[in-house]
């Protein structure tokens, strides 16, 4: 049988980073081409304990067929949270229980996006949303990012020329996989340039919470007085990426094509997972939880550092961090950047290419992206270490 | 702002069944119209003891990021008990752990359906799927179903007419919503049709382990000797619905683009409840479970279809069931269905009208749904009686 897949993803492939991971499989490789958050990050015994405790008082609660628009306690204890923590939601909006955030540009996609439609993004971006917004047709734009996010004279240029552009995808706070967080000027301007042109914004914000330096800067759904942003949020990096429990907050019609969509997708998320986040927010100390693991990615991230810059300067340049879970390196243009990733794997240590983070294929960088959260320490240091010593040879 | 959506969900619905859970929420009315399993069905006690094991064991593989295609000896097992017991799979296929089966159904529209691509289907059907399909703008077409299944000369003729047919979707064991099993004969004759007109099928049987009477057939992905067949499975009625965790066993290179898609869509399954059901299938006893649970829906079943039997005829007939979870209840032609079914709603009892299941607005029904696996005996017996005392009116 010869089969015809549809013209949506004849061209799809699989993620270039998990083309990676076969060889950070390999347990002699040093990874630091993950994005799973620290072990030691996860509040393990408190999940144990709520969930025998949901068996032991209303199992069927945690096992039944459940509402597509999601449990409704937490809708309402996030919605309540988000507004008084982040001034996130308004009467314009509504709120959907999604399968992990991955879920939120699958539904907004789906509902928003005819074939050939533009999505701007930051240039690099998130490579799980990109295939996402590539496996319905839309074409990517991208606008490079500068050390305070996205350059926002080359966003107005695109906005300007592109006129199919339905919305603009950005992760304002320590972006995967630049590491770089949007300036407060450059939110606003971002917001009054998706007025201006009457587009839409996904605001993904997975590591928003895990800022261990720096001041907190508002999220750009804090400005959104004309319904125009789509909040992405997760618990992905502050309880668990295994439950795939996500959130978003979005203009009410959105949020409804959204939940037909979702009722056709896998009906509703993980029931007994929305239970057990829904008691640890509201039942467990969540601040302390977070100031937890602030400090076990500010001490990782700073170790980190300190190994990078002993070992690569002054060929591997990177951009300090604030928060999140990556690392973004530079090197030489001499430098034949797909040729050092590849050569590291050789040398047993697996880095993530720059290019698989761009929007479109003739987009250049010299760049590649570290995770520090996923390896020990000691792992940390032999890998760094390896890179080290490749960087001096360049 | 006006909000402008892609033509895929403009028309896009929530399901009409939704609309009847709505009355269904009030507490004075009885609900025949869910579909619940039955609460006593849940392994809830071996569901607790199992994750309590896994946390105490190794509880970040239950809260950690995981493979797209599942956890590895779930998909291990699986793939040799559907092959041992069923003789369902093949060295042309390849196995997918899901959100459910309902997000196969997504996967593979999105993996193969162009808009306007056919998808031919017994009429009526399983509403969420026919809303999956029409959500990537397929044409639906349905094709009669009759005691033993779908009507094959009616087959063929749409597969004749059809030159974009993409598949066929069947729901071959006690089929939601009109009960009917597809006899073997039918079931061989389906896939010999298939085959000659090189069409794929969808065999969804979320239902085939709850059989309570009559002979076990085989699926039809048992004779896939050609890589035809996406057999869609699911632990939503045997072991728990609200957990979201399904599988798919369907030919490589269609697997490989579902994994595409599921990559963009939620990443991966919940794991905790991959881990989960793993644990539960392959150390417990699951023969002896399955036994349990046809005993309670045998049970029940036989207490509804008396009811039935002393309160409905000879006004409104219905066909006996051998499993599932489904009644398919006929109206005399001169009585206005739709409002019968608002009646009842008024009367304090909620089925679904046969219309939810047509596969287009059209297509002439004059019967309606009742599920007999949610309601309690009680609820059971007085919603029965209210329509007994409707059906006298007639």
């Amino acid at each position: 049988m010869e089969y015809i897949f549809s013209d949506r993803v004849q061209t799809l492939k699989p993620s270039a980073i998990r083309e990676i991971f076969k060889y950070a499989a390999d347990p002699t490789v040093v990874s630091l081409s993950a994005g799973n958050p620290a072990p030691e990050a996860f509040p393990a015994k408190e999940i144990a304990e709520i969930s025998a405790r949901l068996f032991e008082t209303d199992p069927i609660a945690a096992l039944q067929y459940s509402v597509t628009e999601g449990y409704s306690p937490l809708r309402s204890f996030l919605t309540d949270y988000m507004k008084e923590k982040h001034s996130v939601g308004s009467e314009l909006d509504d709120i959907l229980i999604t399968s992990g955030a991955q879920q939120i540009m699958d539904l907004a996609s789906k509902a928003l996006l005819n074939e050939g439609d533009v999505v701007i993004c930051e240039n690099p971006s998130f490579i799980g949303s990109l295939n996402t917004f590539r496996s319905y047709n839309a074409r990517l734009v991208g606008v490079p990012i500068e050390s305070d996010g996205i350059c926002i004279d080359e966003l107005e240029n695109a906005l300007k020329r592109e006129k199919r552009a339905k919305f603009i995808y950005t992760i304002p706070n320590f972006q995967n996989p630049s590491g770089v967080t949007m300036s407060l000027e450059k939110r606003r301007a971002l917001y009054e340039l998706a007025k201006k042109y009457g587009v839409l914004v996904i605001e993904d914000n997975p590591y928003g919470d895990l800022r261990f330096s720096g001041e907190f800067l508002p999220c750009i759904k804090s400005f959104d007085t004309e319904g125009l942003v789509i909040y992405a949020g997760s618990f992905s990096k502050v309880i668990s990426p295994g439950m795939r429990v996500g959130y978003t907050i979005a203009p009410k019609e959105i949020i409804q094509k959204m939940v037909v969509c979702k009722q056709g997708q896998d009906v509703h998320t993980n029931i007994w997972s929305q239970l057990v986040c829904f008691e640890f927010l509201s039942k467990y100390d969540f601040d302390a939880h977070l100031s937890k693991l602030r400090e076990i990615y500010r001490k990782k991230a700073a170790y980190t550092m300190q190994l990078m810059d002993e070992n690569l300067t002054p060929n591997i340049t990177y951009q300090k961090i604030d928060g999140g879970l990556f690392l973004w390196c530079d090197l030489p243009e001499r430098v034949d950047m797909q040729k050092f990733c590849l050569d590291a794997v050789k040398n047993k240590v697996c880095v993530v290419p720059g290019t698989a983070f761009m929007a479109n294929p003739e987009d250049k960088t010299n760049s590649f992206r570290i995770n520090y959260s996923t390896p020990t320490d000691e792992q940390l240091k032999k890998g760094i270490e390896i890179l080290g010593k490749m960087a001096k040879e360049l």
